[in-house]
């Protein structure tokens, strides 16, 4: 079932009315883009504008909008005003649209966890970025600006020799999937890995993290359009999970089951993961791709997830010598210390060239409904990014659109 | 509650009716140590005989009597015979006395797990273990005999300098303690690691292991009578577990929670040990000591226990950013190679001098009551020994015992 032919999504009255309640504060809400940051004061109007996405409310592609801001932000003590170069988008920001990510501000508000830019003013106390730094920034929300206002320490300078692009699909997915695999995973050489959705931007980055520890087998599903992409990033058994039942595929080549499965997926697929581990191996469970079946909310899809959400006790995790973990970077504001030393080591591996975030494509602020779709129905192979700056006639994105007709019309025929 | 004072466990006519028909294996039973050999043909019968506890039935510390057989065990293919010299009590061999450990085969039963001794025969296809090798011995199950018959890939060689007493003590304590703390736990320079029963045999055995890694903070519990001594071998902040709220205490030192808690308790104490993790912390849960309050099997604590059982689905798991593990040795018999591996990482670290067995005390196979009393009533430092040789005049534990009875008054005043 596709979410595409579904009817509209109605507004109840009660959402209605929080969308009304949310109005009042929607003005101040657009022009502070760190989400933590009180709005104590009027932020000086000027002439400056800014080109800003901002989704208007819970649903389709069209929900998020394109708005032109007045008012340059400026920085408030501990903060750097950053004016981006590319955004990069994540599931995270397509299951907000839908309403279905809390860490997401109610609408109004601007999503976007990362993006990469220069530091175009700085605010007191900071002491460790000048103006013209490039840096890579992490926030909970708020990131798709032309710029943005975020605490100097949410931003991370750039390496020699990474693009924007690369710099702003550094943060979440490789952040992700660094601390999924070394810390929770604890991946040592020899060991196998389960990676669903290879060819995502999760996906790409655990790989290549999974590529850095000696000899560890990677099994990785995809579409079996995209298997020689993956492949060649280091998947070494890649599994079509639409015409094969990768329980089994996986079962055949490591009886015995597997050290680490990451599971995006959520509901039953969690449960397969678990049966696929070995003694003391560990299932990192981050995400609930399920319940994203199309364009709007599908109650279907959340009910399924819901009722075949993974549960389990003490005594059965004993039973099996089995790890259990959740991992989710939205709640782990407050460590930042962590995320620190995280992002240094990314980056070391970034200057060694054992990591380079792999860029699907990019799309400029105007074509982020095309972006998202992209993403959602699962055509990319990498990083889907963001561009604050205007369209202009020469699209950057033509091959990229080109494969996704193609891919469009492979998914037609599949329903 | 005290079980001492319950009275004695009634077997239903069920449970004699499953004692009648065991009665049958339980000469073959006791012939053959390890427990997956199958009793394919009768062992030879000589004059020679040779000690050996069996536990007769489910209940108090009278279960497990001192028996004579007769027959000395040839090994099978692939198997050596120890004449043994020292062997260990465990927490489960606690539980499987009171039918509450299902690793041990039904009565009658020789329990334990582990043993040290010297190698007396050697069977066909076994090149690597010859006569007279001092060896160290994991099984699940036949170890408190004189002799036993085991699979040579169950046996480890003594490093040199090793007592038989040090060597009977490594199997469980060490390896549950190196899985727990650097499989599942990661644990990593200046983390914090909580160990329960710091004074215990997993928890001497883990805080030696967690010394091994630079600045480590360890939270144990013990009776404040222990203190001095897991002070003295490690322990960063003993907490007296009867007198303090544990949780309490922990917090005032490290309000953002921990890195790692090690559960040997079940029930409540697995809900506490979950939300006194730091994100990113691991709550391995390896036993369910709650239910063990006296001689016999306690009903209420056993249901207090179950009905307070620990049980989480992955979105909480997502939320908190936690990871939940549960560590079983005696599940982990078909994964010999990963156990082979661990036992020579700690027979390393014994011989660079960094970890070294503690024996609280020596008891004769006569005297495995009071051992097991000993343990149960958690009056011992470090690992509790039984030796197969007969008791002579000069007991070994007379200051063991002296203690005892010390405590013995201590708690009586408790109650």
């Amino acid at each position: 079932m596709s979410g595409e032919e579904a009817p509209a999504q109605q507004q109840t009255p009660e959402e209605q009315k929080q969308d009304a309640q949310q109005n009042e504060e929607a003005k101040q809400e657009q022009s502070k883009p760190a989400a933590e940051a009180p709005a104590e004061k009027e932020v000086e109007e000027e002439v400056f504008t800014y080109r800003s996405l901002v989704l208007s409310g819970y649903g389709g592609y069209d929900k998020v909008k394109l708005q032109v801001k007045k008012g340059m932000p400026s920085p408030k003590t501990g903060e750097v005003v950053v004016r981006v170069k590319a955004c990069g988008l994540n599931f995270a920001d397509l299951l907000g649209r839908q309403g279905l990510y809390d860490r997401l501000p109610s609408p109004p508000v601007t999503p976007g966890m990362e993006c990469s830019g220069l530091v175009e003013a700085v605010g007191e106390d900071v002491t460790d970025r000048k103006v013209g730094d490039k840096v890579i920034v992490l926030s909970r929300s708020g990131m798709w600006q032309e710029v943005v206002a975020v605490a100097a320490s949410h931003t991370f300078l750039m390496p020699e020799g990474m693009t924007f692009e690369e710099a702003a699909a550094i943060p979440v997915n490789y952040i992700t999937a660094y601390m999924m695999l070394f810390d929770f995973g604890n991946l040592r050489p020899n060991q196998s890995v389960l990676i669903h959705m290879a060819a995502g931007g999760v996906g790409v980055a655990a790989t290549q993290l999974c590529k850095t520890v000696k000899d560890v087998t990677i099994f990785g599903t995809s579409s079996a359009s995209k298997h020689e992409a993956i492949s060649a990033m280091g998947v070494t058994h890649p599994i079509d999970y639409r015409t094969r039942d990768y329980v089994d595929e996986i079962r055949k080549i490591s009886p015995k089951g597997l050290d680490i499965v990451l599971d995006p997926l959520g509901g039953s697929d969690t449960h397969k993961a678990f049966n696929l581990l070995r003694p003391m191996g560990k299932l990192i469970t981050y995400g609930a791709a399920n319940v994203l079946t199309g364009q709007r909310k599908n109650l279907i899809a959340l009910a399924k997830t819901w009722y075949n959400q993974f549960s389990i006790n003490a005594m059965s995790l004993m039973h099996a010598n089995k790890a259990v973990c959740g991992y989710n970077l939205g709640y782990l504001d407050s460590e930042f210390e962590m995320i620190t030393d995280v992002v240094a080591k990314l980056l070391d591996l970034f200057k060694q060239g054992k990591i380079k975030p792999k860029v699907d494509s990019t799309w400029h602020f105007e074509q982020v409904g095309d972006a998202m779709r992209r993403m959602q129905e699962r055509n990319n192979i990498g990083k889907v990014i963001l561009l604050p700056e205007p369209k202009k006639e020469e699209p950057k994105t033509e091959e990229a659109k080109k494969e996704e007709v193609k891919k469009d019309e492979a998914k037609k025929e599949e329903n």
